[in-house]
């Protein structure tokens, strides 16, 4: 009788707990997903308009001064993916202003030419959007350190139609080694909802076709030497980065003269290189590499010192687009090199530099699954694998921590 | 100058560990696949002839106590999957004699129609060669438990043709909550390289053709209930094999007499049945249900009772397939009822009652991609996911520890 009384307890319990998140996880994905969904559409036009009115560019230095201006108006300043991933590690506070200001800084700095992604804009935007969801839930400390991992897998996944790798890279990202695994249905049902509200308001999922070559000991050796070789440009992708946000802090402490000063570069190097495909975030510089297997060798090299000089000088939008970018452009060079057809080293690339930045392996093979099919998913994965391996204690995120060694 | 010796330092410190890891991963991966392939070949020979000959479904009494002499002889009475675990958890020793111990005694099961599955005996037999594959290449005590997994997944990837499954099972079941990063690359080219020699030796990989309904909500809805139903179905397995292995030892604590008295008892059963459906492995019995949307309503619990009895009479060969199993049919009965194509139903219950007994959604997503394709990918996710949080601290393995809460 009392076995029978503590089984169904014991059954209302998980019943209570499961209905608790699919609760939160369908209303921060309808959030998240019409959000982004508006996001998606206004980076695009932004995009678009900037193209068709080069003239813009010129506007840069402005657009740096007033996201200064609105980072000090809702006092985020300084606020950033780290920031999202610490509400997750250490219980911290959030502000709601945070959403606004990210969303129209990201829009700011695509349409007047930044050389920035949007992802990172999306960690936060959802990472707040969760937050904040799950204290008018009325949740507890550590529920709202899920709900948060809720709302960043939702609103990565309406941004980019890829809901499996939104799930498992929120939460495996925070915490390199462990596996929230509490999180995976409120994550995935939010990336899910978020994944139909996006496509129902005609955001199309991104995806590319490309071929895998068939299985093969010699291309699997190729393949793992071009892993090792994204990891080192996944590292310095990522010093890059520290580096001028570094250095450009201690240079021009005035956050002002430094967002126009750096506005000013972007246009200087924009002119000198003579071509926009560094400016926003280059999708179609991505596009042309995976799917038409052409790229400059110069391109990886000059879209991080873009996008090292624009993030530093405290534009934003995030980095992880343009890893896609330098990982694509390198992979599609140096594929022929070493015998890996170029569309199919673009798309290693792509993969590969961003699981070297930011160290999840198992994310980065779903990653690869969603955007290019499963046809090439052993070579993805021994390719993730070698890169996750070699770049280190290097990353991205400098509040995600590493938990056990890496050799 | 200081910086530059530094970095080449960290060059050689991690290319040398690649390539200790990539030479012990290529030798362990040749090992694994040579004798996975002889295994595979065994097991299939030793089915195939039962089938002709069904008399020796009378031997499977003396069958259990040749085994039971085998462990006696070898001095490896008791030792499982669990030890297994434990050498990696605690870095405990194992005897090179399990390997030929597990290897006959599985073939003897199977020859004499015990129900018991093949993939368990795979990660006792990889397992050890993988730790005795550190202990030659003299690894210290932390390395050597890398070895083992690396054993594990290379073992499992030859049996079963699925090398990125094997490799996450391998990195993620023996402490649930926890990647062992570290072993990835070890794991995924001991893995690649078992599965290519299974191959060339002319092992098939298991592969399914399911067709995957479109993505849509109600049906989304559906595989979430199965999902649950299947939670109830991997606690009610693995709960009556603890159950059963208990009640036996308890009713008769001589080994000789409870492995007689368990074939008897596998005999009497499948005389009850009527049938060989529950013998050996049933793999056909499996590709009924997922192919042909085929299955009887009692089989699951028929399976669940077969094997339940023959494990714990101290037949060998593991619980992985008949989870299969267990799944396969259940999902194909329980699915029509749903409004889940049967076939489908199988296939989602094939992978969640195994992701509910051993606790690895991760896993288990990878299980679906590599043995269904990637079609239904985001269906099997949700159904593992729910399967994994209602199945609570249930699971095949005593020695698998669950670090973090489910809810």
């Amino acid at each position: 009788m009392d076995a029978c009384r503590a089984f169904f307890y014991r059954v209302k319990l998980y019943l209570t707990a499961l209905g608790k998140w699919v609760a939160l996880a369908v209303v921060t994905g309808f959030c998240c997903g019409f959000l982004g969904a508006l996001f998606h559409m206004g980076v695009e036009m932004a995009t678009k308009y900037r193209t068709e009115h080069p003239w813009l560019l010129w506007l840069l230095p402005a657009a740096g001064l007033a996201i200064v201006g609105l980072y000090k108006l809702t006092r985020t300043e300084g606020q950033g993916t780290n920031d999202i991933i610490d509400v997750v590690h250490l219980g911290k506070g959030l502000s709601i202003w945070l959403l606004p200001t990210i969303f129209f800084s990201t829009l700011l700095t695509h349409l007047c030419g930044g050389s920035a992604g949007r992802e990172g804009a999306a960690l936060q935007m959802g990472g707040d959007i969760g937050y904040h969801m799950g204290a008018a839930f009325h949740m507890d400390d550590r529920d709202i350190r899920t709900a948060t991992l809720c709302g960043m897998a939702a609103f990565f996944s309406a941004l980019f139609g890829t809901p499996l790798t939104a799930t498992v890279f929120a939460i495996v990202v925070v915490s390199i080694g462990v596996l929230y695994h509490a999180a995976f249905i409120p994550c995935l049902v939010g990336a899910l909802t978020a994944y139909w509200v996006s496509l129902e308001l005609g955001v199309e999922p991104t995806h590319f076709a490309v071929a895998a070559p068939e299985l093969d000991a010699a291309m699997m050796a190729r393949v793992a030497i071009l892993g090792a070789l994204c990891a080192l440009v996944s590292i310095l992708f990522c010093n890059s980065i520290h580096f001028l946000q570094h250095i450009l802090t201690r240079w021009l402490p005035n956050p002002w003269i430094r967002a126009a000063a750096g506005g000013f570069a972007v246009i200087a190097l924009t002119f000198l290189c003579g071509t926009g495909d560094y400016n926003g975030a280059g999708m179609e510089v991505i596009v042309r590499a995976v799917e038409g297997g052409a790229a400059r060798p110069e391109s990886f090299l000059l879209k991080i010192l873009f996008t090292a000089v624009t993030l530093g000088a405290g534009f934003k939008g995030g980095e992880v687009v343009p890893s896609f970018f330098v990982g694509a452009t390198f992979g599609c060079w140096m594929g022929p090199l070493l015998g890996i057809p170029a569309a199919f080293g673009a798309a290693l690339g792509l993969v590969s530099v961003f699981c070297g930045a930011v160290n999840c392996p198992i994310a980065s093979i779903f990653l690869s699954i969603e955007l290019f099919g499963a046809g090439g998913m052993l070579y993805f994965a021994l390719s993730c694998g070698i890169s996750y391996m070699l770049s280190g204690y290097n990353g991205l995120y400098s509040s995600q921590t590493i938990l056990y060694s890496k050799l």
